[in-house]
């Protein structure tokens, strides 16, 4: 039956709830799973003429969560503008084919819309091909730009951990020609500037080149062919051991154990600049060219880095691959590190919160005459930055104002409606942030109620007496002392207490 | 010939941009014509592979254009704060049975995405109905929120007249039981404080009731059925002339002529107070319980707008239909007016730029019990408004920053990109907006040009000779003037020059 099946789910779900080490995403699909079986069944609730919710993957922003991201974007915007860049904007839908053949494997995951008669068009899947797109488009050569938007991924979705369909990226490129690595320097000091004020936890920086890779491909003796499909299975590295990446590369994709033993023994290595140095000295590596120019620029990064102060917080990493096939050279992900406990000895990585590189032939892809723009940039994916600082607040259990006003317009008495709404409205003329409750007839108890659940500091208490006097009594929600003002200097007396930003 | 054809087309086009009364958008159809015929033609760039270019409807924003765009939302945000709202935010996509059965007539415009597994999803029309769906769904009955955000079309596109397929909306709304006609009061309050603020020239705020509508369909003789298509019809009438309104009327919707005439002489009325008054004696409306109400409440509504001294610019116009579905109460609608040239007597209306009204049905429409939860709204539609701004600016020649970099590092003689990467750290980290050239060797003509096209007021130029004592060469580029700041106390000489928000 239906419901033993149902009973069955839900005693395992809460057998594993129960467990040290259970998984939060398999726990969510078990719930998922019970939900389904209790629809199913009908329930108690049959009544529901329609599903209420949020598409797959997606939620909304309640007020507190908006106050937590709108923290989150200030950081990160005006990092974006202490280094000078501009800002654009583009469609949340492209047309089909400037989306077409830019992300390999992943391109399944691009959500299409209905053809309802005239042009094909796609959801955007990153803010980086409509970039490419936007500079070929109006031939642009140069440009710092940031981006803040949202992207559009039909992926598993595992909301516990930050992964969403509907997800915002926030996006800091530079284009143009430029002598090496000066640009890709500060894409990575934004990384370490952001990840730094946001007060994250420690972090790490892992860095490679598309061009090593392919030089350790090359002389591992994975076909030209193969290139892009093994490079898929090493960027899995970060979420499967290492022996599923190899059977997936022998028995899917067909490549050699031996290439494959070769190309295990290099994905463990990370380092810095002693680790540059001895690859550059390498046998195989140093008699490849695109190799040797990859482990070149590597140096070259890593000393300005050095001067950025920064060096110590980036992993030389070769495991790192990046899915993306628009990538040509430097590739980077910042990780967040985090002591499960104190006895383990490796800091755990709890996922990735930016990524990006170089990819110099991607505008060309879009240029009528193939003229390409070099590129370089970062992306930071602020969802898991989200949930950590959500979390956090709830924790901490601060209170977050989700609104500004300053001021709440009342009266003690019946009949001054007129009178709270004049008085709003003088303030509301003068830049004051203020509110006035919309009855008629509040009870002074609940306008002072509504101050305390929202955290309105100051109240302007209009009666008959004050009205005589032209005064307006201002009480202080905090201390509950009350002052008389004189009308005309209440609005410099509202800002002088409420001088905050 | 097709290449006639084309030719002929042209000198069309020619010939009209010439004429004092071109309509713009019917040169841009032309236009648009031409340009297939040439693509057709092949012509002498056959080599194109795709398309290059933002989808029908859409477009992207330049740096300048968004520097005009954040103003316009600085405003609009700083006015729905003042006002004390909340923000939230939801998905750009919601369940397809969430939106139908909300837009009436306009349902036909709602981008569907394709069926690729899964969920039916359809794009947002307006943010008013997943708000409704948000309140439903959490089951909150007290809230006053904006959202700001892009909505989705399928209309026929008008861009240069502001009208595309993927516009942003800024929503305000209240919602929660109250006592009649406040929070509606505050609605218009809002639009006139972002009106005023923005600039625009003078506007009018247009004001009806869906019950005073209705009331004067069942008056007029329309069965209670064609209610809302006759509703749709009276939408018209800033488009059309009454004579097509009412043949649509008759014609299409088959109302009787008598019905129809009863109907044209009450959309011809408009006015304030005394026309209220006036309708309220009316011995056909004021049998009529529906319109009574409505009669009653506006005539609350202008008392309200008169306290709040904006009765002027509000005016109670029975034409005011506005389409959608979901209104129950009081509607709204704001344009621009604009003296087309001084012998013109009446105001030309340029178009809406502002609309709302009450919808007290559309969240029970959501929940299961179909418990209500009265609201009330008002959206700046503000495509038209930054159009409006973007011809200001381009006309004033004003110079508009796309950055807001203070200060560039630069150096007079080779060799000295590590001394500037050191330096520019020094002023990231210390919270100063500063950029370097990406180039080894850059001239300082060149850096000195960055400064004046890009308006950095600023330049930190370290040479030999600064580096032996210890000082920076800050330049102020308007003047000239050159000065030698000790190092350790350049980043608060840069602040106090550059002591700008």
């Amino acid at each position: 039956m239906a419901e033993e099946a149902a009973v069955r789910a839900q005693a395992e779900v809460v057998r594993r709830l129960k467990q040290d080490k259970a998984d939060p995403d398999e726990i969510a699909k078990e719930v998922a799973k019970l939900l389904e079986m209790k629809a199913q069944l009908g329930g108690d609730e049959g009544k529901h003429k329609f599903v209420l919710k949020t598409p797959k993957g997606t939620r909304d922003y309640s007020p507190k969560q908006m106050a937590i991201r709108e923290r989150v974007f200030n950081a990160i915007i005006a990092c974006f503008k202490r280094h000078g860049a501009e800002v654009i904007d583009t469609p949340v839908f492209e047309l089909k084919e400037t989306l077409t053949g830019k992300y390999g494997e992943d391109s399944k995951l691009i959500y299409d819309l209905k053809d309802q008669g005239g042009e094909l068009l796609s959801l955007r899947y990153d803010l980086t091909v409509p970039f490419a797109r936007y500079l070929a488009m109006n031939k642009i050569t140069n440009i710092k730009r940031y981006h803040i938007a949202k992207v559009y991924r039909r992926d598993n979705p595992a909301m516990t951990r930050g992964r969403y369909r509907e997800f915002y990226q926030c996006d800091f490129d530079i284009a143009g020609q430029f002598d090496p690595m000066i640009p890709d320097a500060e894409c990575l000091k934004i990384v370490h500037e952001i990840l730094s004020d946001l007060q994250l936890g420690d972090f790490l920086v892992k860095v490679n080149d598309r061009r090593i890779l392919d030089g350790m491909f090359a002389v591992c003796g994975v076909p030209d062919s193969k290139f892009r499909t093994i490079c898929s299975s090493v960027d899995k590295l970060d979420k499967m051991p290492w022996e599923e990446v190899r059977s997936e590369m022998v028995g899917e994709k067909g490549l050699s154990p031996e290439a494959a033993d070769r190309i295990g023994e290099y994905v463990q290595l990370h380092g810095g600049l002693d680790l540059i140095e001895r690859l550059l000295q390498d046998p195989k590596l140093s008699q490849n060219k695109l190799a040797k120019e990859g482990l070149g620029d590597m140096k070259l990064l890593f000393e300005y880095l050095t001067l950025f102060g920064i060096a110590g917080k980036i992993s030389f990493d070769l495991s790192l691959a990046r899915g993306l096939d628009y990538y040509t050279g430097v590739i980077y992900e910042a990780v967040l590190l985090q002591q499960e406990n104190d006895h383990v000895e490796e800091p755990v990585s709890v996922g990735s919160v930016a990524g990006g590189g170089r990819y110099d032939g991607l505008v060309g892809m879009f240029d009528p005459k193939g003229r390409k723009v070099p590129c370089v940039g970062v992306s930071i994916g602020i969802e898991r930055i989200f949930s950590i600082l959500e979390q956090r607040v709830e924790a901490s259990e601060e209170k977050i104002r989700t609104t500004e006003t300053q001021v709440l317009v009342a009266s003690a008495q019946k009949k001054l409606l007129e009178e709270r709404l004049k008085l709003v409205s003088e303030l509301w003329d003068a830049g004051i942030k203020a509110e006035v409750l919309y009855k008629k007839n509040p009870k002074l108890l609940n306008q002072l109620q509504y101050c305390e659940d929202t955290g309105i500091p100051l109240v302007a208490i209009v009666g008959e007496q004050e009205l005589k006097d032209g005064v307006v009594k201002l009480r202080v929600v905090a201390t509950r002392e009350e002052v008389n003002v004189p009308r005309e200097s209440l609005v410099e007396e509202i800002r002088t207490r409420t001088n905050r930003p």
